[in-house]
């Protein structure tokens, strides 16, 4: 019996209107990409073991998939270790090599590996799908793409001014207008926590105040306590709880309460020099906006924390993120490059542009013109002048068989061919061309010329 | 210590250059895909194992890579059949995920599993990476991209007709000029085995017959004797060690040597439909020739099969295949769907067009012109010119540090930028910008307009 078709949870296969959209999506990126001086790179899709584990924390070690090495691979495993039957232990015993699990690793490795040949400061982008044995579910999917771009070498911080104005121009370029740029700073986060006495309890700091939205400044305060923040400590934070107002007057606010921390005065002085200079550029359709309680990754950034968030009234998790990080590159033995980085996330901003109607139509049309099929004569008649349509850059195509005229006309439509011509028996003695617009319903009879400057 | 970076055997990291040469070849391909109505569709980098297993023989099975599961998996491997500690019959219990082998098995798939949203006949094409755990060698990698176009869902030789125009059309497109594309007919060499007796010998008689170029008529019909041919038969066979000539003169040996075979008569009456229907239209710069002795992938080919040499002079093996199989779709429960498709071989191609310098010069630069950083208030000044030629869709960027002239210089020429803008203090008091030439090492003093217009 012949086997019932599927794929792997959590994988998709795309449609041609699909790929279109995901393609239009990641054309508009790599033009702005590069417009910005950035050059793309790609890297293998799976890496030695040992270039991925142990980058991404516990969870991530889980999370990667492992290839199982050819041939009799168990006859590697010794015999003591067999018997105990234990996965973990047995894993790198027969696996050698693991499915990327981002992109930021492997452009560190990329980096280490290829320095002599690369001239930093080094722009790159990067755009491949990843990995991860996550739990699916809706919109989180085993096999994605990221979308990355960064620079290493270079602790400007000119660069973040870029990265700014590189998200207000893609998003401005694929006319999603009204995103909003949060912006923060590890500095400032360490200042806050150094201020109220908790700089060892930064992480558990970060994460109850990044729920200030949802669950609210008294409950935000319980779990403080509750992870052993001190009252007085959170007194402190008093006026970061009610924080708000234009760039500038936030930044006032944090000038008070960071008055004791030399970490954090760094960290007010970096924004507001980023601020500074984007006032001065001016953004096309983004709003910058300063927001303290933003802190992703926090293990990971050093400095500037990005992240960005559709247009109002559109319910969806960020469609970017970034931020600078100081050391990626130490992992592989090379120390001392700071770098800053932002992302794409495809699948989301693929979903707010269907739902603001945001996609152009033209990038889903393929075929403009299907010759209808009569039999043999006036199949090569046609042909000749598809081969003409062709060489005038007009998508073009004969429906290959002479089958009936409605069947023919049905997958023009199905396909939504805009043109149609038919070329009997009548055309064949004059050699010429009935054009039908499928739209309008109407017919006009041309010669060849007048075919080819009609539809090009 | 620091791990020393290293990737996967028979993988590749792709530098920007390669990325772009790479790039170029692509789009080239999709745009002509395009022009003759061909649709993308992509699918998973993995699918389920019982989806790719059996399908390519033995040693297809064997060069699958497998995806480990994830979890304790070898908690799910029964006891019994754990201890005989069997590679093979332990395999499928801990993976249920392989990756892709060719882009064939998967589009069958596809086509099987969506079949109720398809139009046929369907043109699909498809360009994406495949995995094999070949042993690596020149010009032989692990991960290397595929890239198809097939039509399912019509038995009409106008496809195998289009299939040579679109190789034709292809290469042209690439500059590649005086390819041979190749063609033979399954029925052919089925129609000779019969003649001579040695139906049931099919895949001996054009294994041998394939190495006549290689090994010469002497050493051909010792194989085909060895093989159990008969002698008789081979005296049939005479007429074909010396077959040469145009198309048509070939195609009339043929008629001699294939009369009393019924299979064969078919097959040449549709290579002499092709080889009109091409004449008719001509071809631009390829030459399509008929070659009895091609017989790649024969157990799959059930009409034409296609192969595409490179220009005489060049030093490759085929940079492109194909042919008509009349059940793809079968093994998946869809039954006489017959499909016909050819593909291209980057990795060759690309490595043709490096040997013929045929990659445009334009493809490999990135950034147009690079603005030297002076300092805070010269790079604002920079800043400001840099957006507007990006929005000029001129590719700019700002040396991100105040660094020496020199090393900034170096970056530019490393990077081949063409050109270079310099805002010193005498630039920033008169609004103006020096324009340097890196290939005449020409300055130009112009205002923001002027350099706009000039670089634009």
């Amino acid at each position: 019996m012949a086997q019932k078709p599927s794929i792997p949870k959590g994988t998709r296969d795309f449609n041609p209107e699909q790929v279109a959209k995901r393609n239009y999506i990641f054309s508009t990126i790599k033009s702005q990409f590069e417009r910005f001086g950035f050059q793309p790179i790609e890297t293998p899709s799976f890496e030695n073991s040992d270039t991925l584990m142990g980058k991404y924390g516990e969870e991530g070690d889980r999370l990667i998939f492992k290839i199982l090495n050819s041939g009799d691979y168990l006859s590697k495993v010794d015999d003591a270790l067999y018997r105990e039957k234990n996965s973990n232990a047995t894993t790198p015993k027969i696996s050698e090599k693991a499915l990327r699990y981002d992109l930021t690793v492997p452009f560190a490795r990329y980096v280490v590996q290829h320095q002599n040949e690369i001239e930093f400061p080094f722009k790159r982008y990067q755009i491949q799908p990843v990995w991860r044995a996550d739990r699916p579910q809706k919109g989180r999917f085993r096999e994605f793409y990221q979308c990355d771009a960064d620079v290493v070498g270079s602790d400007s911080l000119l660069q973040e001014v870029e990265f700014i104005q590189l998200y207000d121009h893609v998003f401005s370029a694929l006319k999603l207008e009204g995103v909003t740029i949060k912006i923060n700073n590890r500095k400032i986060l360490s200042g806050i926590a150094e201020v109220i006495g908790a700089s060892d309890k930064l992480i558990d700091f970060t994460v109850a105040l990044d729920k200030l939205d949802k669950i609210g400044e008294e409950k935000v305060k319980e779990e403080m306590l509750a992870k052993g923040i001190s009252q007085e400590g959170i007194e402190k934070l008093q006026p970061l709880f009610s924080i708000s107002g234009s760039f500038e007057s936030q930044i006032d606010s944090l000038k008070g309460i960071l008055s004791t921390s030399e970490e954090g005065a760094k960290g007010i002085e970096e924004l507001s020099t980023i601020n500074k200079t984007i006032s001065a550029l001016g953004l096309k359709t983004a709003t910058l906006q300063l927001d303290v309680t933003l802190a992703r990754g926090l293990n990971y950034y050093t400095g500037a924390i990005f992240e960005v968030a559709a247009p109002k009234g559109v319910k969806m998790g960020s469609i970017g993120g970034g931020g600078r990080y100081d050391d990626l590159t130490g992992i592989f033995g090379l120390k001392n490059v700071s770098g800053v980085g932002i992302s794409f996330g495809l699948d989301r901003i693929y979903l707010v542009l269907e739902e603001l109607n945001l996609f152009p139509d033209t990038i889903t049309k393929s075929t403009e013109v299907l010759f209808i099929n009569f039999g043999d004569n006036e199949a090569l008649a046609c042909l000749k002048a598809v081969q003409s349509l062709r060489e005038h850059a007009v998508n073009a195509e004969l429906y290959p068989d002479a089958a009936k005229m409605k069947k023919q006309m049905n997958y023009a439509n199905r396909r939504a061919i805009p043109f149609v011509v038919l070329v009997g028996e009548e055309e064949l003695k004059n050699n010429s061309f009935t054009l039908k617009n499928m739209a309008t319903g109407e017919q006009t009879t041309l010669n060849l010329e007048l075919l080819v400057a009609k539809l090009s």
